[in-house]
Order: structure tokens, then C-alpha cells, then sequence
């Protein structure tokens, strides 16, 4: 490889400042952070100014979290995703994370995938259906390619409901499916009788009853200041959404109230998303996505706008490099199992939900949501703990979403490549825990880190040194 | 007054630990606990063993935390007060507090007593009510002698409907009305024409339709579980009822939606409960009290049964001496006003809602509410603090509230009137502030302690050292 001023023409100028990062923490929280896995910075220009085309990494930086900061998130109906989402026709079925053939897929997407083709109706067996996926005659794409975002397999096909949040001001949209619930469910890869009868529910009754309800209410539910209220109230909106669940619940019902017309369809939608505190996830998402979308493309930004697994790889894509998915084998989750099951049959790390990092909450804002630690493990200083560290891989700390236990001080919002190189300290991220066979579904959740070589990976492109 | 052996004719043990409390404090979290303002034991039976008639006071202190963290609390339905508050009669009016006469009454408990008269339409103009209540036309009783409890002013006339909240373990009721919302408001002394058009319509609309909700469902809904949920959600369900109102509104909707015949009036009543965060007040308000009343009688246990304020003097029950008030003037409360009010404005500390730290939540559980000093003054920190000093005044841990950022250590509860003359702390207290003048409504909210005489006369009496 070229030397770095011979390649670019210009001088690089690169700053290891080693420990300072560390440093800088102990000065700003008054507390030894304890816990650090400090390792030496895994690249050498892990201070990079300027990029090879004379971009300003800083400048570029602040005007990313900027974007991410100031953007809105209201949610103002749901369409099939036939209808709406751009790019869908009648034989694609999104995925989460990065780009995967059905050679690679792992269990939990294929079983999602034969659910979707049976749901669709374009096979009538789980063989039938997964001869027609390894056939190639269904169309794969991940979910990110279609400003949508899906948790665990993540799989969205043209008919299913999706919500659609609105980013008035970058004019951008985001899609989402709506949450079925815990347990046997199709995004942890099940694909039973029930689960489609379920799925065919949400289209046929819950769908066109909060599309109803929600294109009643003026500009829709803003989800950004029910996010930063959940935040207040326990969430993380991640793994933990009990409070924006029930903060939707109460806001939209009495929408619900005026547009439903028949009381028991009311009472059945109700205590549908009453009995699912994980409901509020797939608004947290799309809300996610839709914040952090109008920072894609600002020429040398190193921060992250993209995170998400396919339960094979891990990938992200940073603001500058738009088009690219860097990638490395998705992570093994460390958690707490249900009965029955053991880590023998969890499944590698898997979904888009890590996009509620990449904007600046989840796994970000674990301090606000101790009580989390008895469904994803650990205990809660380490859900302190874990919103400190990542401070120092941060870019900003968020204006609206707020951590009360420390003082109200910002989340970590815009992870920086640079400094995860720098630190070696890569994102903290909370997740559910699918089978690794298909047909199965969700056996835990837990914790794990997402893996470095990504992050060095898209920072040594934005460098212009991966030819 | 004759020595101590001399008085019962057998010896008191009078333990002196001294500091030990404070030590207990430090070994059990590991932290120093810097901001106690500990003062010598201003009482010098402080230890008491056994009383006159020789009770055990451990094992009846015992017997009463027992009870209070074993009871249930379901509200069942609602009715009128005239129809279900035992020994309710026609010109009967309850208040907050300790007993009180018209010309004692501060300024929001007169302005409430106004409110209740043209609201039963006993009278047609506020002096006309004032001129009533001088006269004696009409009986004012505590709220605490009808099981019956009341924030603020805390009246209820014999029209108003009121919640009622059931212990099937100890076979105890509670009543309390349901609560208005914010700012000019019966209970903060406010009695203007749009306040009574309100209390109208919560007794001809609102009641009637929560009522029948309630009812529809097996059981009523369980307040014990739904209080220590919302303590893992950011509230103390004092001061700060978010997640308690969200969770109220989550678990009643779906019946509301069956019982309800009419989708305007259904609509307008999930309205008005969103509208307030403080509805789960006048909810966890009777569940404290449904579960502290079987406390009440134990012979010779020192536990706070009743904290109480009437807006001039503040009083505690123990129960020991079930009967007997001991009281003080109330205090001057410390907090965040409104634009354009201040401290000169305010009344001094009133309600019944200092039920809610007896029972083992409200400013014993501040630890849960960090996001509460926006509401009422302090930082974070303090709000942690504010528990662990409580535990040095309190008898038990809770077994069901928890407090998450505490490694989930229960709630200081069972108030001990020894411990609080043995270590000078009272106990800490969060409270809305009226206005001093009747009519006006509510100017603020904020913190202060307990008077502690009470709390060293109450043990003075179970000493029987107060002839």
C-alpha cells in the first residue's frame, strides 16, 4: 500500500490521542468508569481531518448529527407495503441487515421467509416455499435498501401492513411492519398456523383500524417526544418498551374511539396492543431509521447511519459512504434464556433494531431503563455503566432524548468509525434472542458488542486506503 | 412525671445505639449517604422494647409490615360518596388531615368547602357557603375517620363519586374521589363556575361509564401490581403519575370500549383521563390507604399508620394508638412555582396524599422518579439520597415495590416513630402547593419534611410518659 501522503496527494493529519478519550470521561462524569475494555487503537489513522477528496471530517460530522438531532418522526398512517414502500413489486421480500442470499441465511430468515411465502399465498408448504426462495424466484433485498426497517428476520412482504412515519423536516419517509408479540412469532422465524393466522388478522382488522384512527389526528403521533417521554419513564425503545407502548396506546385510543365503529373490533385492538409491550418497538424503529436517513450521503462523515444484522452478518454503512455496506460476522448474544432453551440454540445476532443506537437510544440510553437488566441480563449499574462508555465513541449527546439518572444529560447520539477505532470500544447493543432452526421463535434476549472490523473497515475506506 | 420504672411499675429497656442506624446505612448500600443532617435522639426512650402494657413492640412492628406489604388492593367500581363511605351523611363534608373547625380551615380547604356547598347546591353564592359552614349547618369529619382518603383539601360531599378500592386479604374498603387535573381545581381551594361544570360532569358522564368499565372486569384491576410496574417506570406515584395514569388507561380501555355505548362519550372520557397525568393519584392514594388500615390496632407497635395534612396543622397515627392524632403546624413546602406565583402565595402542606409514604412509595420511593425534580425541585441525586436516608427511619424493605436503580432493594416502608426520634430524620415528603387564598387553585409543587413532634409525641404516648 501506498504511504498515506504519496496516496492522497495531500497530508493526512493524524492525532492519536490514546487514553485523552478515556480521560475525558472521568472529567465530565466525576466517576471511574471501571469497566472499560480498553485496547490500543486497532488503526493509525483513527484521527483522520480530511478526507482524500478534501472533505472536513468535523464539519461533516456535526452537520450529521445535526440532521439526526433535528429531524421529526411522526408516525401518520400505515399502507401495505405493495402501496408505498418504493422499489417493492410482487415478488421481493425485504430482510434485515446487509445484502444475503438464501444460501447464507440462517435459520430464523428462512423460516420467515417460508412464513412470508405461505402468507402470501405463493406456496402451500414450508417445502414448496423454500424450493421457490433457493429457485430464485422470490427477490431478496434488505429492508434498509427501501427506507424500512424490520426487527429479527425483519422479513416484509408486499402485503403486509406498514406503518409510515413522516420526517417533515427532511421530507423523507420510513416504514415499519407492526409488532405481532412475543414467542412463536414470524420475525423470530416461525411460521405455524397461528402465526399466519395472526399476521392475517393485523392485515385485515388492526391495520385498516389504526391507519383510520391514526389519518384522524392532524400531522399524526409524534413519536420523537414520545420517544424522549419514554425515555423518562424506563424505556430504552429498544428491548424495553413498556412506556411507549403504553404512551401510544393512550394517545391514539381515543382516535380509535371516534373512527372504530364497532365496539368489539375496539375492544379486540385494544388488548392487542395492551398485551404486547413490545408494540411500541416497531415505531421506535421506522422512527429511528427516518431520524437518521437525511444524514446519509454528507461527503466525509464518519458516523454511523446504518447498523443491522442478518443473523449471518453484521453490517453498517457511514453517512459518507452511503452506498456501502461494511461487514463482518454477526455476534454471538450473551442473555438470559426462557425455559428450555440455552445458548446452544440461540441463533447468531439478528435484525435492523440496531438502528435505534445508530440514533441515538437503545442500547445508548440503557441508563434510563435499569429495569431492563431482567429481561436482556446484567445488573443495573452495568446499564449505567453502558450508556457512560458510550460517550466516548459519540459524536454528540442528543438535545431531546434525555438520561434523568445522569442529570439529564444528552444520550450518546452519532457513532463516530474514528472513535471506535481510536477506543477499540465498539457499540453496546440489547437484543431478543431467536431460535437458530427455523419455525421455531424467540428462546431469550441479551447483550453483546457489535464487532470492530466494520468500524475499521469503513473508516480505512473513508481514508481512501482499502484499494 | 414520675421515672420510667417507677410510672409502669416494670422496666423499660431504653436502648441508646446512637449512630448505629446511620452505620447500618453505610454497610448495607456501600455509599456514604453525605447530606443526612442527623441530629442527637431528641427523645430518650428512643429504643422503646416493650410498652406499658406489655407489648413486644418489635413483634407488633413486625405483625404490622406484615400487613401492609401483604394486602391486596383492586378497585372494583366507583359510587356515589352518600351511598358507600360508611357514617356518610347528608351535610356531612370530609377533609384532608387531622380534625379541623371552619375557623381553623386555611385558605384552599375553605375555598374547597365553598366548592362542595354550591356544587350538593346547598348554598348559591360563596358567602352564602361561607356563612353555612361558620354556622355549623354543616359537619366536617377527616377523610381518615371514613376510610377515605383525599389529595389536597381532600373534600368530598355526599354526591361525589368515589372510587373504591378493596383488600380482599384483610377484608378492608377505601374510598376516594377521582382526581380533576391540574391548576384551578376543587382540591387546590378552587371553586369557580368552569371547576363545578367539571365535577358535573365526572359525576353525571365520567363516573357512570368507569364504573360500569370497572365492573366488567373479574376482580377490578390489581393497584398493588400496577403501582410497583410504574415504580419500574420512572414514578413514586405520588408527585408523579405518568406510568401509573398510562398503565390505568392501558387496563381499563378495552372494557371501557365494551361498555361504553356511545364512541363520542367514550372518546371524550379516554380524553379526559390522558389529559392527566395525575390521575393515578386519587388511585394509588386509596390503594396506600386500603393497605395500611389493617395495621391499625396492633397493641403496641410504633409504625406510622397515617400521615396527614389539613393545610394548618399536620398529623400521624401509629398502631399502636389507633384513636389518637398527634399533630403540629404544617410545614412550609420548599419547590418550583408557576410563572407569576412564589413562595409568599403559597399554603402551607396539605392532603391525605402522605398516605402514599406510608404505605411504602411516594417520597420513600423517590430512587424510582429521577425525572420528578423537574416537577418538584432538586437534582437526581437527591431524589436517590431522599430513599436511602429513609430507610434508616423505616421498619422493613418492601417484598413487591422495588426500586430498580438500587440493584432492586424494596422501598423503605413501615414508618417507625422510634427510629425517626432515635436518628432526627423525618420522614421526607413531596407535595403539590395551593395558593393560600380560597379560590385560586394550585401555584406550584415541591419538598419538605415531616414535623417531627408528632412523631416523638406519638412515642411519648405509647411510652405512656404523656399523662
Amino acid at each position: 500500500m501506498a504511504s498515506v501522503t504519496e496516496f492522497f496527494g495531500k497530508p493526512l493529519e493524524a492525532i492519536n490521542v490514546g487514553l485523552a478519550g478515556f480521560a475525558r470521561s472521568l472529567e465530565s462524569q466525576g466517576v471511574p468508569v471501571t469497566e472499560v475494555d480498553f485496547r490500543p487503537p486497532p488503526f493509525d489513522v483513527s484521527r483522520l481531518v480530511t478526507t482524500p477528496t478534501g472533505a472536513d471530517v468535523e464539519a461533516a460530522n456535526r452537520e450529521a448529527v445535526r440532521r439526526i438531532m433535528s429531524g421529526r418522526a411522526n408516525v401518520v398512517g400505515l399502507a401495505r407495503a405493495r402501496d408505498v414502500v418504493p422499489g417493492m413489486h410482487e415478488r421481493v421480500i425485504l430482510h434485515a441487515g446487509p445484502p444475503i442470499t438464501w444460501d447464507r441465511m440462517c435459520g430464523p430468515v428462512r423460516g420467515a421467509v417460508i412464513g412470508a411465502c405461505l402468507y402470501e399465498g405463493w406456496a402451500d408448504t414450508a417445502e414448496e416455499a423454500a424450493a421457490m426462495a433457493a429457485r430464485g424466484d422470490v427477490t431478496f433485498d434488505p429492508c434498509h435498501h427501501h427506507h424500512t426497517v424490520g426487527p429479527m428476520a425483519g422479513i416484509v412482504s408486499p402485503s403486509m401492513p406498514v406503518w409510515i412515519v413522516e420526517n417533515s423536516a427532511f421530507g423523507n419517509r420510513a416504514f415499519c411492519t407492526m409488532n405481532e408479540g412475543l414467542g412463536k412469532v414470524l420475525r423470530f422465524g416461525a411460521f405455524a398456523p397461528e402465526v399466519l393466522e395472526r399476521l392475517r388478522w393485523m392485515e385485515n382488522t388492526l391495520y385498516p383500524v389504526l391507519d383510520k384512527a391514526l389519518r384522524s389526528i392532524p400531522e399524526g403521533i409524534d413519536l420523537k417526544a414520545m420517544i424522549a417521554q419514554a425515555l423518562y419513564m424506563g424505556d430504552e425503545c429498544h428491548n424495553r418498551n413498556r412506556a411507549g407502548t403504553s404512551l401510544f396506546f393512550r394517545t391514539i385510543a381515543p382516535a380509535l374511539a371516534r373512527t372504530c365503529p364497532d365496539r368489539e373490533t375496539l375492544a379486540k385492538v385494544l388488548e392487542f396492543i395492551d398485551a404486547n409491550d413490545h408494540f411500541f418497538l416497531n415505531l421506535s424503529m421506522p422512527a429511528a431509521k427516518v431520524l437518521t436517513e437525511p444524514a446519509e450521503g454528507i461527503e466525509g462523515s464518519s458516523i454511523v447511519t446504518t447498523m443491522a444484522r442478518n443473523g449471518t452478518d453484521f453490517g453498517i454503512r457511514i453517512a459518507g459512504l452511503p452506498g456501502r455496506w461494511f461487514t463482518a460476522q454477526a455476534g454471538k448474544v450473551k442473555g438470559l434464556f426462557f425455559p428450555g432453551f440455552s445458548e446452544a440454540d440461540a441463533n447468531r445476532d439478528l435484525g435492523d433494531s440496531t438502528i435505534t443506537e445508530t440514533a441515538g437510544f437503545g442500547g445508548m440510553a440503557m441508563a434510563c431503563a435499569p429495569a431492563i437488566v431482567k429481561f436482556v441480563g446484567g445488573r443495573p449499574q452495568d446499564a449505567i455503566d453502558a450508556t457512560r462508555e458510550m460517550y466516548e465513541i459519540c459524536a454528540a449527546e442528543h438535545d431531546t432524548f434525555l438520561v434523568p439518572s445522569l442529570d439529564f444529560r444528552g444520550t450518546p447520539v452519532g457513532i463516530d468509525v474514528r472513535r471506535v477505532a481510536e477506543t477499540g470500544l465498539s457499540p453496546r447493543l440489547n437484543t431478543g434472542i431467536a431460535h437458530k432452526d427455523p419455525g421455531i421463535g424467540q428462546v431469550g434476549a441479551g447483550l453483546l458488542r457489535a464487532p470492530i472490523s466494520c468500524f475499521v473497515d469503513a473508516l480505512t475506506a473513508l481514508a481512501g486506503q482499502d484499494q
